[in-house]
């Protein structure tokens, strides 16, 4: 009895193990390689579906076809829309799980990036094509598989947002379609959140959260977006950094000026700014304007160890990319995106190459962009900037100088902030919901999962924290890092989507 | 007697007096005053034929009419040409004065710029037309006068190479003229030397003088090109400065990266670039690269104080051009052009504006012009930038990087120095050449004369005192100030022209 007892208990204890590594991953698994054919059809039909933000009757038409895919599963779907309805929705639907305790919204786009199709190799944007492997290594097209013959893997779609952001869609609507097939009950309420003008810049995102904020109500909003890690892994992403761009312009003549005749006595506006500019950061590329990383909200043990932990890969990519040294002082680039940043977009005065002649150019423009992390604030962080040129000498103003000002001042910057900015957004990592998502993606994945306090880019996930009463957002991306996202030859390699569904049916039955 | 002999003397001082004056100007005024009809016609004939260098058939015809032009006059014309015979000869010409102990070369040249017709403004580049004034200050095009019809010297003629140079070569063959038909004999040999690629760089000027040096012995190569001073004050140039460009490209990574994912990482060229150019000059736009003066031969007291007594217009440029502080430590701009100079005429990395996006670029370029002073040395100065960015921890290169190079060098530019640079160029104030030339030019001019030691602008004069035994070159230039050189509306104003005549012809009796 006590060895049958014992027996037993072990029995219990590796079925425990089986589940809280596994969940609903290995029947997931099964309802996927049933339905691969219909799945692959399903969703190269939605792919066909031009989706634009701005193209308007055919953006409505996805928003249409997900509409009805979610009466189909009874999903409830309602349009989110802004004041006006005219710009694409959001389209909205539910699943309320009895007896659950908590409620998450996924969240997915269905619009994608213009594109030219005369840019695509061999296929168009949308009329997606089946290849044996990547463009870049070879891969060929293929005619998509009939009933019965064998999918592989490797194989991958291309068509534009076969990865950015369909996939998410797709991957949130099938793992749903792959528990209920299986008989698997939700451990959350369920709230699907699909936006139609993320690449358009969202611009109608926070008054649609707050016209909507009461059917919004969660306790987490996972976005799935982007690709994993480089080295394959799946990984967990907690956070984003802000985004400001900044425009500056200084001054030289009114005029263009024979660079012999007046050279070296009226004043370069491209040196006046190589100057201004080259006050802004060390040699070794740390930025040096005043209280630059004053506000930053210093990572935790846990961030910090997941860094650690995180695989390296700084000698690999400087490889990649011909880079001897790096800014920083040395410090890892994990380590670098988890402080503010000042990059130069770029810099234009006069010209070069052919169009190059012996002038004094009448101005010099640069875009900066500054990256933000948590605990910075996109207005002061450009106040800041802004009063480092003051402190330079120069006399900043928001629009080009009048003559009398030309005359007043040595030194004058124009000095423009891109709207649009916005700030960094991180979710603590041992929160307990960031904990269940963690568990949940490594449940579906065999390798250890990457957990990464914040990407470098950003995205405007702060508005949603800020609209929402500070809801946690953490990403959890399932697209082939090497997907061309934004480009041409978007694709996403199969076995990537069919990890997405697994993982959003782990995080749709976590605990 | 004595009281006669007194009287006598006192009449042949005062007739010396005004021959000392006024010279040949006189008689040389009245012939122009008689013929002004037939000029305006034959030097309306002569900008009609369309004059660019690469135009082959038109600049042929353009040497064929003062071959016969010359050979009117009996001035022995031939054509020196380089040795493919191709290109746009020389027209020279000589006029032998038995007895004379000194030989002047007068220069030219018949080619003008490029221009697009449908840049100009009323009228066509190779249709001369007449304007009662500039164009800037409402002159309205009117009839050419019949003869009969008064002629009035503040009208202009708008044509391509209405001033540079047509203006030089017309002014030189019509004092020519004047001279020989009043029976004044020139005091000179005189060689006419018309060039006919100048506005294409002179790529066959050495070539051309070399072949040619025997023939070409003079002791003064009297150079008219250019506008006379702002003031309107006729001037003699003794000197131009050398010219340099130097490409120079620094790099980032081998393509484009996202600056929110790598920004503040991998090396932005842009700053790079920045950083690199701030180095050298200060604050108050002085260079500071390494012996960057150290080979400037010094003026001359009389250098000096004909700087002194030049017209000052700094603060006037300054209002019009709109700035409020100068380079240089508040030096003039006269002071400044006797130094050496660097100056930026472009610099592009990424882009700005519309296209601007959040990159970090692969690279900055910039292009750099080198004005040069008597002293410096085109090859050694370039060394000196070189040897400073070198200084500055740069691997200097004249090409792209290898991958290896990328991997092995932090720092990497890439120097282009472009083929066509030269040295200064300039005559000394005191020399007997220099005193009879500034005399000669007096003699026509009610105002006095501005001299100056050098232009801010470059000419390659240095090729020919290095190519013909250390000839001394003087620029007499006639045009106006506000004649469009090179642009589209070229014109020459009536007086300019007819002041032309009488200028050259005080230099051709030259004492």
């Amino acid at each position: 009895m006590k060895r049958s007892g014992l027996a037993f208990a072990a029995v219990l204890l590796v079925c425990n193990l089986a589940l809280a590594q596994t969940g609903a991953v290995g029947p997931v698994r099964d309802f996927r390689t049933q339905s691969e054919h219909r799945l692959l059809s399903d969703f190269v039909r939605f792919l066909a579906m031009p989706n634009v933000a701005s193209d308007t009757v055919n953006i409505r038409r996805n928003a249409d076809h997900l509409v009805a895919e979610m009466q189909k599963r009874g999903l409830k779907p309602q349009l989110l829309e802004a004041a006006d309805n005219k710009v694409p929705p959001v389209v909205y639907g539910e699943w309320i799980t009895p007896g659950a305790t908590k409620t998450v919204i996924f969240y997915a786009h269905y619009d994608g990036q213009p594109t030219e199709a005369a840019d695509w190799s061999g296929s168009k944007p949308w009329e997606p094509v089946l290849r044996t492997a990547s463009l870049e290594k070879g891969g060929k097209i293929i005619p998509f598989p009939k009933a019965g013959e064998k999918i592989d893997p490797e194989w991958r779609i291309y068509a534009r947002s076969a990865s950015d952001d369909k996939a998410g869609v797709f991957a949130i609507l099938s793992a749903f379609d792959a528990l209920i097939a299986k008989g698997i009950k939700p451990t959350v309420n369920i709230k699907f959140f699909f936006e139609g003008e993320e690449e358009a810049g969202s611009p109608n995102l926070r008054e649609i959260l707050t016209k909507h904020k009461e059917l919004l109500k969660a306790d987490a909003f996972i976005v799935c977006d982007g690709p994993v890690h480089q080295s394959g892994r799946k990984q967990v992403v907690f956070g984003v950094r802000g985004d400001v761009n900044v425009d500056l312009t200084v001054y030289g003549a009114v005029r263009p000026l024979h660079s012999g005749h007046y050279g070296n006595w009226s004043p370069n506006p491209a040196m006046t700014l190589a100057r201004l500019l080259a006050s802004m950061k060390d040699a070794d590329g740390n930025v040096t304007i005043k209280g630059w990383n004053d506000d930053v909200e210093p990572l935790g043990p846990v961030e910090i160890a997941a860094i650690r932990e995180a695989p390296r890969y700084d000698e690999e990519i400087k490889k990649q990319l011909g880079i001897a040294r790096t800014e920083g002082s040395g410090k890892s680039l994990l380590d670098l995106i988890n402080l503010p940043s000042l990059n130069i977009n770029g810099f234009k005065s006069g010209d070069v190459g052919e169009q190059a002649r012996n002038v004094i150019p009448t101005t010099a423009t640069t875009v900066l962009d500054l990256r933000l992390v948590k605990g910075n604030d996109h207005i002061r962080q450009v106040a800041k900037l802004r009063r480092h040129i003051e402190s330079q000498g120069f006399y900043v103003i928001d629009r080009d100088p009048t003559p009398d000002e030309r005359l007043k001042h040595p030194l004058i910057a124009k000095f423009i902030h891109i709207p649009g900015s916005y700030n960094a957004q991180r979710t603590k990592m041992d929160l307990p919901i960031s904990l269940s998502v963690i568990k949940a993606v490594e449940a579906a994945s065999a390798e250890p999962v990457v957990r990464m306090p914040s990407l470098g880019g950003s995205l405007p996930l702060s508005i949603i924290t800020e609209t929402l009463d500070g809801v946690p957002t953490i990403s959890v991306p399932i697209a082939n890092h090497d997907n061309n996202q934004h480009a041409e030859n978007e694709n996403i390699r199969l076995q990537n989507l069919w990890d997405g569904i697994e993982i959003f049916a782990s995080l749709m039955t976590m605990k």
